[in-house]
């Protein structure tokens, strides 16, 4: 069992030592800079805080359905300063993934991707092929033409070597049941995360592991995760950044993701702020997932000290 | 450990004898009877060979797509003879649930139906108020406005007391969304069963648990499941047919449902038919699920004593 958490909120020599004793902040997203589109007060000058005092900010997030490109329009737009290079998305995690460790043959290197632009566009940047994706023709009702069609294989690419699984806001049956074809002929089974839930407006939505999970159910096969907490992720996102992950904290609000992400990646910290998924209960808890080195009320509580 | 099952095909004392020792059979249909649209051969003259030795033949089915009516067209179309009182379904069983054993008050009565025609046909027999089903206005993509609607109540209908989950070849993430914010509020979770795969031209495509089981993941919660192998169906059969379960034999091709359904609810037999889902290896191990007393290769191997 760990040690409990240092809480941070209205501490200011906690803070300050908190900051000096990191080089590199690894942030989620969702429930820690926003929640849907809606930025926590405080949260660009906080940002801009840390980089002043000479901090490696970036942004490591398990939605998919955003590009690195869409990120960055994101953060811009809130104010958060923000470069591409500092935006590590499971999307990009995932085409990275295929692209250079998978390396599939010509002819049997298509993905089958279920999920929104930003899957489409970080395999695209790979130079990988994909179908599906946002394509209309699979945004639509089966029929029984269909059945037959995957049922005799008529309806199946042939080169489809891989199914990726991300956060879909246009899943159907037609999708599902195409997706299971392919792992059931022996496609490889990725997701770009299994995050169950998705924060938006206060509330939550389906995640893409709520995406992926009838997959799984009905093939009796788990696929390898390219999000957090794999450490596939926090692999590439070492080898980009070079960081030392000694002076390094990531900053979450999901224990079973965010803090699990830190923790087994051999992180200096990582710090739980209560804005988003998880409270501080869940971690008070003989069982709990993982539990966090810091935690915080709210992101901005970090800004104090400036 | 259960015994070996004993195998029937090709051995005609072994096969009346079989008979002789029931006097009701309770047939599972997709697997059994047939697969997809396509009917097995001697199907048909198999039930009727039963009939005419005085058996009474139920046709017990966790299709919830389909209400009894459909099921008595698609039976009488296939030649099987039947009777609209012969068929019980999962969505049959889980309005005569909702109905008469949870009772719940009026203003907290209604179901938000994830669902084909079948689910709402029965839960309308049963005088039940049902929203979703097949209501084009959740048959669409999810909108801006809808993530908020959810998120501040307004969408949600406050008289809904239930979520029941059957199989939806029309699901999407609208519904799912849906669904887990009424489940959030409390809603009552059933299934009308939670099979993960529907077989359907020698192929097998997503059932209805792989719908399900997004809200399973996304709520924590489990639903109580109304289709076989639930007991809740059994006693349902039971008191609507008088029968003894002593001389009662259930006849299907999942052990997961048919057989630990036969088993659990201490009927005198199950049969086992190789035509499904299920093969002899999958009780051949240390851990099967459910081991029948008898096994044939298809159904109509009964036939071969008239």
């Amino acid at each position: 069992m760990a040690s409990s958490p240092k809480y941070l909120t209205g501490d200011k020599a906690a803070i300050n030592e908190f900051i000096d004793k990191f080089d590199t902040f690894l942030f989620d997203c969702d429930g820690v800079l926003w929640s849907g589109d809606h930025v926590f007060d405080g949260v660009p000058q906080t940002i801009m805080m840390l980089k002043a005092r000479g901090k490696r900010t970036v942004f490591v997030t398990n939605n998919s359905t955003k590009s690195r490109e869409d990120y960055l329009r994101k953060l811009s737009s809130l104010h958060i300063p923000c470069e591409k290079e500092d935006v590590f998305g499971s999307s990009y995690s995932a085409a990275v993934y295929i692209s250079r460790i998978l390396k599939l043959p010509p002819g049997k290197n298509k993905v089958f991707a279920i999920g929104e632009a930003g899957v489409e566009r970080e395999l695209a940047a790979e130079g990988i092929p994909c179908i599906c994706g946002t394509d209309p023709h699979f945004r639509r009702d089966i029929t029984p033409d269909d059945f037959k069609a995957l049922a005799d294989g008529t309806a199946l690419d042939p080169e489809v070597g891989v199914v990726l699984c991300g956060l879909d806001f246009h899943i159907n049956y037609l999708k599902l049941s195409t997706a299971l074809h392919y792992l059931k002929r022996g496609a490889i089974f990725l997701a770009t995360n299994t995050d169950s839930t998705l924060p938006m407006h206060h509330s939550f939505f389906m995640g893409a592991g709520s995406i992926m999970i009838p997959l799984e159910f009905a093939s009796g096969t788990k696929p390898l995760e390219l999000g957090k907490p794999s450490q596939a992720m926090m692999d590439a996102v070492e080898g980009k950044f070079q960081l030392d992950r000694s002076k390094t904290c990531m900053i979450g609000d999901r224990l079973n993701t965010d803090i699990k992400f830190g923790i087994e990646g051999k992180l200096g910290g990582t710090l739980h702020v209560l804005t988003g998924v998880h409270k501080k209960e869940d971690w008070d808890t003989e069982d709990a997932v993982a539990v966090p080195s810091y935690y915080a009320d709210k992101l901005s509580d970090l800004a104090v000290v400036a």
